[in-house]
């Protein structure tokens, strides 16, 4: 006989069926015992004769053959009377690490990442991952309408791209190596490859030593690299045409997920564009906030987003032109001001979830910004000898995935929205 | 104006056309110069009068404005006369470092990698990445359209999966960290989560010791694991049915690459499924080979590629029941012949492209197998542990991405089917 899922039983027009799944809930009526059980799909309610029940612990995965009737008040309006049941799948615990059935887990999240299969086995925190899985599938689909090729580029890698502080390092055959923050260089290599559009959907590394709500050391990078751009105005609309692409995806792949985090997704969206200096001049004028030279920090994110919120209606800015001096050797010089940069930041809800810009297409432009940068061209040979042959103008940027996430489903720490997270601390499970 | 690409030309409503691209080709015919620009999607030949001529080196990005002209000699039956022309991306070579408009690329294999960016500007080159990216989105469609979850776990791992040898090392604040040979443990956990199905595509990392036509050092695992089988033959059926479905799919989607690799598809997939034991007697006495205990090896995997080619017309094979002693430690084991397993690899024209089988489920065996195998169960705690709260029976397998495009396409050597290959003595580019 053919698996039957919960979510299908309602409709399905079999009489007898099979279902798989674990237990979620058992209530005993002394002759009968009602059985929740939860596969992924939803919950359906077994009805099963005492005579018959081998003893069912909680979790336990079980295979179960029933008779399909209408019940109103069973979860989903049917259950199944059971006739066979079967444990697949034995339990070995003494106590559950937390009880997973009731409406909230009353664990810390620290304790809820300790047991992860556990945790996710609660419907509410699988559903930020089905809403992750659509993001990047919107990312994809978006970006493959429109030409963009999907690559794979290396995670080890010689040398640093942008400085060298904060990489992890790898043992790789006793030379000393890194594990890649971006796969900046790489993108831009293959836009000249020929590709001209590319992105990539993948780990990236950060050795920072912080242990924050809003950083991971290992996260998914959403990156994406343009080439015959006519300035960094075409990636902030290719943007802008994402996240709108986006919340119009979400709406129609994840409506219930979206109501378990009581999220309404915005129907228009029109980013505004703003320029860092400006910025920080009504972060001063406006709430008394003096920021950092040639960048705002997070205090200032916040406050920023809840100016925009009032002022355009928006969740989301563009941070345009930033400093060269803040910005990495690669970042397109301004024409008429050459101290600022083609450059921007993507803010959502009081969170930076983007940097991006147009880059230096120009072989000895290039070389000579990294001298100004104190930097040895040497270093960089086989990414700036790939400018001799003809780079077109270009540019792109990154999105984090797990930052979008959060943000998106108004969680409160990261964690949250990676299966397995890796920080200063965590390395399992 | 708009863009135009060179492929959507003749197609093209308008006269007047904006085209951006390499310099592919130039042809000096005294009063004019023929000029072929190359572009993502092709070659579109440019009539220059010498007049308006920059001096255009190969290669060299341009943008130049022309009037669409019927020219039935012309590459695409249709020639830009040019009115404005611009270099938009610089050269700065002495001689490029091979000739890449000629039909065949006369650099080494290695040479070819070293100048990457240049190389892939071969059509037939690139020509391997659009199959390879195909061959992942058509793993994804198959997954996805039979209720798979993809998912994303971390490559930096706090312990060995399956015995520790081979994997390389990481840095972690301090702390001695691996780089995952697999997500084997983590797909598991996440069908025990409730995701049921899961897949992911990703990077895996072997830190061994040999340069072969056949090994990379990082390279992308195509994973699928499967909650609630019966046994292997329901993974078996899975994977066979999605070689049929890429088949299908890259026909429809890469028709030219194909052709231009001289690669007809099978309309027909159906894979024998033979024993490993029977395997070894084959070749022994077909071809007086004889195999390594529990295994076949390379030269074994050609002879049998050969025999079933001409036995059962399939460029496919199922090498299945391979013994414990030669299976990781979590290797269900057959229920009548324990000292073998319920485990399969797949071999493609003579070569290994995925190991698979069932999973042992239940805590008590898994433990007892480390224990058999001489592990300490307390090394694999958090994985061990998340076997204690209800496991379905599962399994799942690893599809060598790499691999696959290089057998699919006829390649001689893996590095071919890489953007950025990385091995013993290759970190760059």
């Amino acid at each position: 006989m053919e698996r039957t899922y919960a979510g299908d039983i309602k409709a399905s027009s079999g009489y007898t069926l099979l279902v798989r799944g674990w237990v979620h809930k058992t209530h005993d009526l002394g002759s009968i015992t009602f059985v929740q059980l939860r596969d992924r799909t939803g919950i359906i309610q077994l009805v099963i004769d005492k005579k018959m029940e081998e003893r069912l612990r909680l979790e336990a995965c079980i295979e179960a053959v029933g008779e399909k009737v209408q019940n109103d008040k069973a979860p989903m309006g049917v259950e199944l009377l059971v006739k066979e049941i079967r444990v697949i799948g034995k339990t070995y615990y003494d106590t559950l690490p937390f009880e997973i059935n009731t409406r909230t887990i009353a664990a810390s999240l620290e304790k809820q990442l300790d047991y992860r299969s556990i945790s996710l086995r609660v419907q509410k925190v699988r559903s930020v991952f089905k809403v992750q899985e659509e993001i990047v599938e919107a990312f994809r689909n978006y970006l493959k309408e429109r030409g963009f090729s999907e690559i794979h580029t290396p995670k080890i890698i010689a040398s640093s791209t942008e400085g060298g502080s904060e990489m992890f390092t790898v043992d790789y055959f006793g030379r000393r190596a890194f594990l890649a923050q971006s796969p900046q260089f790489y993108k831009q290599m293959m836009v000249g490859a020929g590709f001209e559009r590319v992105f990539e959907i993948g780990a990236a590394y950060r050795a920072e030593l912080h242990n924050t709500w809003r950083h991971l050391n290992e996260y998914i990078s959403l990156d994406v690299e343009m080439g015959f751009i006519k300035d960094e105005n075409d990636l902030m609309d290719l943007e802008e045409g994402f996240i709108r692409y986006l919340f119009n995806h979400l709406k129609q792949y994840c409506p219930n997920e979206l109501e378990m985090h009581k999220i309404e997704l915005d129907d228009k969206i029109a980013i505004p564009r703003i320029p860092l200096g400006e910025v920080q001049s009504i972060l001063l004028e406006k709430y008394g906030k003096k920021s950092p030279a040639g960048n705002i920090d997070a205090e200032g994110e916040i406050m920023l987003s809840e100016y925009i919120k009032e002022n355009y209606g928006s969740d989301f800015v563009f941070l345009t032109r930033y400093p060269a001096a803040k910005r990495p050797m690669y970042a397109m010089p301004d024409e008429e001001e050459p101290e600022l940069t083609k450059s921007f930041d993507l803010i959502y809800k009081g969170l930076e979830i983007t940097t991006g810009g147009q880059r230096i297409h120009d072989y000895e432009m290039l070389k000579d910004n990294m001298e100004k940068f104190g930097l040895v061209p040497d270093n960089f040979k086989f990414y700036l000898d790939s400018f001799m042959y003809g780079m077109p103008p270009h540019g792109g940027f990154a999105i984090g995935l797990e930052r979008l996430t959060m943000k998106l489903l108004d969680l409160n720490n990261i964690r949250e929205a990676a299966l397995l997270p890796r920080d200063m601390k965590r390395l399992e499970p």
